[in-house]
């Protein structure tokens, strides 16, 4: 690849991912191990046949019907969002990028607070930005006066707040969203991948959109939906942001199968969402038994816990995997995540786990 | 949209997109108009049926056994192509956004010959990157010296060359890509979206990637394999090309159905293809047919033709979209571009452009 005419950015890097390496329990990306409802799988059965038909054809270039059901969605949380404030793409990973790419840019700027979705800064430098790493607490809490004075300074012209926030997994209070939000000129993205998580009592930064054009909530399909293989993010903001990207868009870019998909998935709503109180259940579980394992773990909002404690993270990654279950190592010393989801990966999670803490009791190997 | 910090380079800007009115004859976006075969149709109810059950887990993020199948589509030519040579993405726009990404971007340089298709200069532009216009001879060929003059002046980082060239129809000579390839230290791209549709004895550039490691060849399954709806445009390079597009790929960025989809209508390649000949055959009989009413036409090796000789374009589409035949107007003065599709839609459109073009005898109107 050095012999390329690389982009001199991109000299050196490596590509992101999760490593896919087998294991009983793939804890490690944050899917929904719930297997999809019977009747959801019949009728994706014949609306993906119906589309095939069409196939030859291009897909409709704006998905006004995807993005139509998308926003009823979004309003069943009592705030009203219309089709024209709603925009879709192959994940949100797409609707990222192509917002960097019609508001950030080359000679501009991006802002995260780090740790954060590890997409943020990848996709700020591919799209040919500078990402600026923004400051937290060391609880990973974002510290409201210092991150305006911050922003202040720096005048990113996009903003990125994760809020439930990835690895962490606490939200974000609305508070600090408008204090970034009014402390700068430019964009302010809420990546609410996991907003369906949140615990009791934590809104939305949709309730926020109403009076400001510059502020983006963006969603997926992958986490609380269980359609991770669907690739279906998607945001709501002013209409005129779903114009801007129109700019930068690739021209049919949501196939026909994910439009046929995602709005079958959507009439399936309810059914799909019952799983996300026993999820939670199952992270609150894993919350509640890492103090008797000597281990802590950080505030969730999400379908994961950040968990840690840990001399040595990567070798306790290593040892649980030998025990077959896969967990991420994000990068943060002393912490690992876990994907919560069935009961029996929260057994086999607490047992492996247990065992690895637990040398003196079990003659395994201390971390 | 004024009032967004958009990118300045953006503002001011419009959308891509063929205009999207009914007609009842739809010539305008060179699309496959045959149905898909029943076989293929109910081979792919299964397999999206069966990727539908997985759908809670990300797709395989290598797409391995898509670009292998892809691999031995394109080995099918004569030319030998291994999977570690392949990448794939939605549509070859994704593709070519991806190249761009890695090889052009901020304060880079693509060049391409224009009129070409006209999303190589607004991905560039997307990217950060800039576009810089080569020159055509007034019959669109590529002057080959001139060319390579051109591009030892500009030194670009990455040259287009889409051939069959769109959307004028006519391929390029092995000869012009290697003098380009061997007159610039960038990436040459050739964007063969058509290359199935080339008359007999126009190889591909695929002959050509042995021992040129900056040489990409792009494909996609829009146009002679009839799925547009599908979005699966692919490339082969080198290995090393394919290991750079992992630094810039979203990833998971290929859905499980997509990949499901493109494998399975890989698997009825030959049934697919059968329509090729059927729209070659349209074509050539639109070529041969315009004389006879006093019109031009680019040699074509697409399933479309540029016919020309008028003095009003934009008269002539609105005149045949009364008659209710929607053709492409590519902005050239004086031409429009036609699908070539069935024996039916071959005789609409040569019965409303000759009420157009002969008024005399049919008491019309005169472009």
């Amino acid at each position: 690849m050095t012999a390329l005419p690389l982009r001199p950015e991109l000299q050196g890097r490596s590509p992101y991912g999760a490593p896919q390496v087998p294991a009983r329990y793939r804890l490690n990306t944050n899917e929904n191990p719930h297997p999809l409802p019977d009747e959801l799988l019949a009728d994706l059965g014949a609306a993906l046949g119906a589309a095939a038909v069409e196939l030859n054809r291009y897909p409709d270039r704006d998905a006004v019907a995807l993005r139509t059901d998308l926003a009823a969605y979004l309003s069943r949380s009592g705030t009203a969002v219309t089709a024209a404030q709603v925009w879709a793409a192959n994940g949100s990973n797409e609707i990222l990028q192509q917002l960097s790419q019609a508001f950030v840019g080359a000679g501009r700027t991006a802002l995260g607070f780090t740790p954060s979705y590890s997409m943020h800064p990848l996709i700020t430098a591919a799209t040919g930005g500078t990402f600026v790493d923004g400051h937290r607490r060391a609880d990973f809490t974002i510290d409201v006066e210092a991150a305006v004075a911050q922003v202040r300074d720096v005048r990113p012209d996009l903003v990125f707040v994760t809020s439930p926030n990835n690895p962490t997994g606490t939200a974000v209070a609305l508070e600090t969203v408008t204090a970034l939000h009014d402390a700068v000129d430019g964009v302010v993205v809420v990546d609410e991948a996991y907003a369906e998580f949140a615990r009791p009592g934590t809104p939305s930064a949709l309730t926020l959109l109403e009076g400001r054009p510059r502020l983006v909530v963006s969603r997926t399909m992958s986490k609380a939906f269980g359609m991770a293989g669907l690739r279906l993010g998607y945001l709501a903001a002013d209409p005129a942001v779903v114009d801007a990207l129109q700019l930068v868009r690739l021209p049919y870019h949501l196939s026909s199968l994910t439009q046929a998909a995602a709005r079958t998935a959507l009439a399936h709503t309810d059914a799909l969402l019952a799983t996300v109180d026993a999820v939670k259940h199952e992270r609150d579980r894993i919350v509640a038994a890492l103090p008797g394992l000597g281990l802590t773990s950080v505030p969730s909002d999400a379908n994961f816990v950040l968990f840690g404690g840990f001399a040595d993270a990567p070798a306790v990654w290593q040892a649980l995997l030998d025990r077959g279950v896969l967990v991420r190592d994000v990068g943060l010393p002393g912490w690992l995540r876990v994907t919560a989801g069935t009961p029996e990966e929260t057994d086999a999670f607490l047992t492996a786990l247990g065992e690895v803490v637990a040398p003196a009791h079990l003659g395994g190997w201390a971390p």
